[in-house]
């Protein structure tokens, strides 16, 4: 069972987001994948917020560029925590896209990390499931004593 | 019955947008009034957007600041022209909604206006409802006239 | 008979706004094409802003970058709706050019799209014209409902 | 015993931050309260994430101004999930904060909210609680449900 | 005979431009002076550009603000150099304005001078004038000496 | 004698100034060419503004990057009409160099063009020069033409 | 005997520019004061630049705002550090500033502060005099000890 | 012993950095060098920064780029002066790190040179230490000299 949703809004942001995967995938946290742009097909990316919930899901990490709204959108039809990966697309350098998603209004929260900041979304993910998972902190204070010892 | 639909993501754009009601009513084109945040009520949102057709309406405007979603989300759910008003809100001065609306990805598109183009906004509804109605033109060309003599 | 004009600041932007001649081949919406600059063709500029209208024209798509002045300066001359394209050139990513066609003052309408929103502009025009056309309301929706399977 | 701790730059955010505490004890959530310079005293600022785990805390919350390093600093001395929030402080509107704090560099993930989203953090933080907490996520779906009746 | 044209966007730019007719009546300057939208008067706006060599104008001063079209509008119109002042409204500072002004394709200058440069236009265009007219270039030789008296 | 003085602040401006030297030969206007950078040549570069009047030059054309100094300090130094070009380098894409050039304080106009605008610096030249030489004016008139046609 | 000079752009810098003045009495720091325009008193403020060293100065604290060149100027006539104060003033919010003082071409620098940061171009000031002052060191130390306690 | 640490925030800065060690070395100024994190590794960074005075270091220099905290990490564990250099990476061209060492917070000080200014960096801390040390001061002024002629 998935305990994080990973939704991205183009095909074009596979590669930008493979960190996610990676992290996870090192983690040992089981994760669904799924592309769906929340103005293509809102139908779909309003059920995959709403599911979540019901599906095991815990967390939702949602990239996209431009006018980002995905991670916003997802954010609107879930309990569930949101985190945003602006990324850049364009001329912008993504700063679009940052804005999108950190700027959410209020009553709405979204969790807004780096322009293409994939791997840091994955590592807030497994920090939050860290909270009820002694094993996966454990795992999390590991790689964080790695990182110092790098 | 309405052939524009106004749409505000938060009681407090109600000054902001003040125009959109006066200029439609100065050309006599009827429209409705919604406040309903993209965010907070994306049910209902979601509803106003994919209602308008069957009720009649021909353009939808949306007015949002900050991470401005709302007329995006609008889009999503429509085959109607959509116009998006970025407003000023907070210390980006609307610079943030106006990315958010304008940076649309491909396929589902937004006519953007100026941060606080409310005026705007509400003439290019007039411009598009003009294009089938002679006597809404005529009255749109003596407004340019009247501009132009000033 | 064009229902669309389509014009081009510079010959340069020719590759950037090939989407747009692409779209409405596809959905066959009869248009003319122009490359047209605001300030070196000021006058020929503004022939093809006045005329549309008699010619038959019912939506006006302006291409341009940097100062990116041609969607407004149309939009002076004419009742018709401008839609404008803001075109990257440069080392400021297309931003100049958003500016200059969102911030158009109030009287004088542009639908602004994303930077680099060819395609989008396209769209938006087919929308616009879908109103009192229902075989290209039938075509649209076809590719929206594409667009969500897609 | 916390389970969230809040963090304040300086004195002077205070009344910006007053909704971090108002939503935490609408929902019930204990928290303790610190202002500590992430420049100014970073001793105290590094004890104080340190501790956090140890002493209970399970999210951390830290708010800051102009190069507003602070929820960086502490997510560096700590396992658990931090939240910053960007404030606004001079000319630039927190265009410097919500950078400072977006920005960080793969492996110390920060959650961003937005500038001046103290209400957003304080709802993240309660989500993130939520996850193990049923009791705590009901009052947050029947928050979600009250803003949707707005 | 006016050597300077001084033309505003808006009646609201008057303020703003204020610097311009006291700093030309200081150097003794002859100037007339105009408020001519560039996108609500285009054909006034025109005819002030085309007209001016005739009338034996020699620098034309054009100030906006927003979407500042006006200097470039007129530099298609005449051979004249032509000077920009953007002008800030809005939440962007001027920032708009400044691109709109200063981003000019090749092939049509304007001469930019800072947001609200209204002074340093009107001393421009005195710099230039001075070229042709010892007398002129004596007072603004003191004028330069007592700023660095100051 | 040189009537355009053309300064340059660093011989890795050199091509992007290129447009100058070509636009001032198609015009037959003669022009001097020095490399002085402002920062590292201050006494140099205030001899060439110096100087530059008594010489016979009438126009200064500089060009620079990064926090382009290089125009105000020579317009600081002589009562003659300096135009900048502010040029692209590093990461910000021209816009430090822009913001250094246009924004002079009151007293000390400097005449900017665009990003990377050496051909307009060169063409606006020519159109001050042009006020006193009816030669001139007429083949800027003929270019414009050309333009026109294009 | 002075060991800082100060130099600020324009009277109207005073009180933006006190904590300068407080900070050095504070420490017993001997300075003097000077406005003088890089633009508009070219001759005075090199002056003051290049007879610093001679009369005992160690340390050059200059503040301006808009395209503020003055600490780079000086920096071009010395050999001593100079600190820059970016200020605000008008619409861009003191970034013009920062970007003309941040932004010095390879080969003269100037230590950049934040913008409107007076009180820390001073402190910087004292860190690089206490040096070779173990009673100011001690002052520092002493200054840095209560501000953690703070 | 070490008159200058040079700090980087990552392995992938060492390039940009290149021109410190080239610099320092030049002017025959020992140095040590370090690459340790804020983020990654707080206790290292704080203990390079603490250890620095004992060890008989005068000036810090700190790089980093995205939400650049290291330089103001150390500086708040150090009295010495800190130079901050701002690398970029990623879309937004060094402006998030731009931003995150110059706004630093009243109290805590650090010197920012531009955008991947590291000779510049290199360069102030020689014009610091020459401050005590004739030789090196002498060195400088030749150095400068140098430039003028350049």
């Amino acid at each position: 069972m998935p305990r994080v949703r990973v939704i991205l809004g183009s095909r074009s942001d596979l590669a930008a987001c493979e960190p996610v995967k990676q992290v996870l995938a090192d983690f040992g946290v089981d994760y669904d994948f799924h592309v769906s742009s929340a103005h293509r097909k809102p139908e779909e990316t309003a059920r995959l917020a709403k599911n979540a919930e019901a599906e095991g899901v815990q967390v939702i990490i949602a990239a996209a560029g431009m006018a980002a709204h995905l991670p916003g959108v997802i954010a609107s039809h879930t309990v569930l925590p949101v985190i945003g990966i602006p990324l850049a697309s364009g001329g912008l350098g993504g700063l679009d896209a940052l804005l999108s998603i950190a700027q959410m209004p209020p009553g709405v929260p979204v969790a807004g990390v780096a322009i293409g900041g994939a791997k840091n979304a994955a590592l807030l993910a497994v920090q939050i499931l860290a909270l009820q998972d002694p094993e996966l902190r454990a795992k999390f204070r590991a790689y964080k004593e790695k990182l110092a010892e790098g």
